[in-house]
């Protein structure tokens, strides 16, 4: 078993990876600390999860802790992240006298995650919760660093804390049963550490190409999991560095509110945006020449290499939350595993962007 | 003007106390710097307040900040402090556009005070907000030390957070105009103050009944917010001795729920509890003979000594959210001016309550 600590003085937590870990005594054994007696633990999942994995964890988990499980299941997709799923949460937890020493387990993917994480951060002011991500995405994203949020009908994510679990669970086996769609957005988020953090990590992603399941991508989720433990550890709230790992993201994000969300997976959103970040980076002189050809060689391998339109992409950019007045903090990449921060006003953003849709850029 | 500095490391900041700053150019000044040029400023009141002070407040803030100023009314009243209202604020703060460096003001009772203080610890996980209290009660407890909240069905603030504000401007002028029962709910948290924390202050307000807007008031607000400024430094997050400020809330919330929030003000259903707590310490043998004598006399003095049925109390206290399975921690009196917490058993609570109601107990 691998045990990646994240320091984050009186908040710091240990994130636990092994392949059958969620139905493991290891597993049990490492959750029963967080559990009193007496006092209540809530599993959120959504039903898909609760239907495939829920009942049996559920079982396991009340014959191993000495609290009072019960179970909160939510409709699952994106379109259930809202303040009206979220209150009745809340008056479940209610219903089952939850109170400020119990706990939550988020079991799910990132909405299950970013939902139930909220919850537990504003329940009595905040409690202690376990975070047990199902989806390949959730492993190496959302689970690990403490942003929760819900949707509300202007944008994603525009309501939440920044609130640690106490403790991740990782269990790559569970990607054995993930959706090809499902696995693909995985791998976008994994292209997106190496691209960004480490020229190590995105050589190996070009040559072992993992299936799921595999010893493989257990250890690429593993060094995923450090590479976002190293930056959260610098900066918990997203002042600076932590920017880093929204490589992708400022067109990734801009192409999924324009696509309404259901075009592409999240993954595959940020490949199409990490494709146009280093094709953009190139043209504004701010990335090494022959990047984006890289990048575009190693997201092809997995189906990645998406071209979406960059017509229209900065007006949706300047509605996002990230943007300042005039302009917004764009992470571009210096080279293959170096991402950087770079100030743009809209205009040289929608100059750039013009270019590189008239393929003169490449 | 007194300037009351609250020390929590990088949440550091002032609580400015002057008759008239609401609407003076010092006011204007110090909240300016939180302001920032290109972005949102938003004013968040109940309608009565902003019908009474909030637009030429607004007139002059826009007059004075750099960023861009807009205003958000919610029905007043603690029936609009929930869910609904709070996400109908953040749809308001989508359309203006507020942005992460943005800044919110609470301008209002303890109502407005909490949601807009909500609000901003959830808006993009965070912006920074200001306080400024309208009445006596939020003056001397809830604008100061962090704790913002909304009720659901199922109990007063039960969602919230920690979230300290980035400035306090407590303006004493504005107690002119409270209604008789809310400057009575105030004197009821002053004079809790006193009992729980200082004899010293304990006597003066026994000697100097203050007037709304005299400086006697103005003097003893200042003396409420440093001790409640002194344990919010020592305990943050309310593991320890923070509970001390909640004296007089055990009973006086399980009075609140049983009387339905209608009978008695906030401040006066705290006086009826701190006269249980006085009564109850003695009888428990944790509080010093002839205390509560003095505190009914002092309760007296301000017709807050209200003589509150004990019956069936103990039901209600075990549905509070700081209670644990099968007891509470109680803040009972030592003596005048010295509370502590004591774990008690509802069996005991009970028994002690009991015996109370009998008049046995006086």
């Amino acid at each position: 078993m691998r045990n990646i600590r994240v320091n984050l003085a009186e908040k710091s937590y240990d994130i636990l990876l092994e392949s059958g870990i969620l139905n493991s005594e290891a597993g049990m054994e490492a959750i029963a600390p967080f559990s009193r007696k007496g006092e209540k633990l809530a599993v959120v999942s959504d039903r898909n999860v609760r239907d495939i994995y829920g009942e049996a964890f559920i079982d396991r988990l009340r014959a191993a802790v000495p609290g009072e499980v019960f179970s909160v299941a939510i409709r699952p997709g994106e379109e259930s992240k809202n303040l009206d799923t979220l209150s009745r949460i809340f008056d479940a937890f209610a219903e089952a006298e939850l109170g400020r020493r119990g706990l939550v387990i988020a079991l799910g993917g990132g909405v299950a995650g970013d939902i139930a994480g909220f919850a537990a951060a504003c329940w009595m002011r905040g409690v202690r919760h376990i975070q047990i991500p199902t989806s390949l995405l959730a492993m190496v994203d959302s689970s690990v660093g403490g942003k929760t949020a819900v949707d509300i009908p202007a944008g994603k994510n525009l309501v939440g804390a920044f609130h640690q679990p106490s403790l991740v669970l990782v269990d790559p086996k569970l990607t054995a049963t993930l959706p090809a769609r499902e696995f693909a957005s995985g791998m976008g988020e994994i292209i997106k550490y190496g691209t960004a953090l480490s020229e190590a990590l995105f050589r190996r992603i070009g040559t072992e190409v993992p299936g799921a399941f595999s010893p493989a991508l257990e250890s690429m989720i593993a060094e995923c999991i450090c590479l976002k433990r190293d930056v959260v550890e610098e900066d918990e709230f997203e002042s600076g560095r932590r920017k880093l790992l929204n490589f992708g993201h400022s067109f990734g994000h801009a192409i999924e509110v324009k696509t309404g969300f259901s075009a592409y997976s999240h993954g595959a959103a940020v490949a199409a945006g990490m494709r146009i970040a280093a094709r953009f980076g190139e043209r504004a002189g701010v990335t090494e020449a022959g990047t984006a050809g890289r990048v575009e060689k190693l997201l092809a391998k997995y189906n990645l290499n998406i071209e979406e339109e960059t017509k229209g992409l900065a007006e949706y950019m300047k509605r996002d939350k990230k943007a300042a007045a005039g302009g917004v903090s764009l992470v571009l990449l210096k080279r293959i595993g170096e991402a950087v921060i770079v100030e743009m006003g809209f205009s040289e953003i929608e100059k750039n962007l013009a270019s590189l849709d008239t393929g003169s850029g490449r």
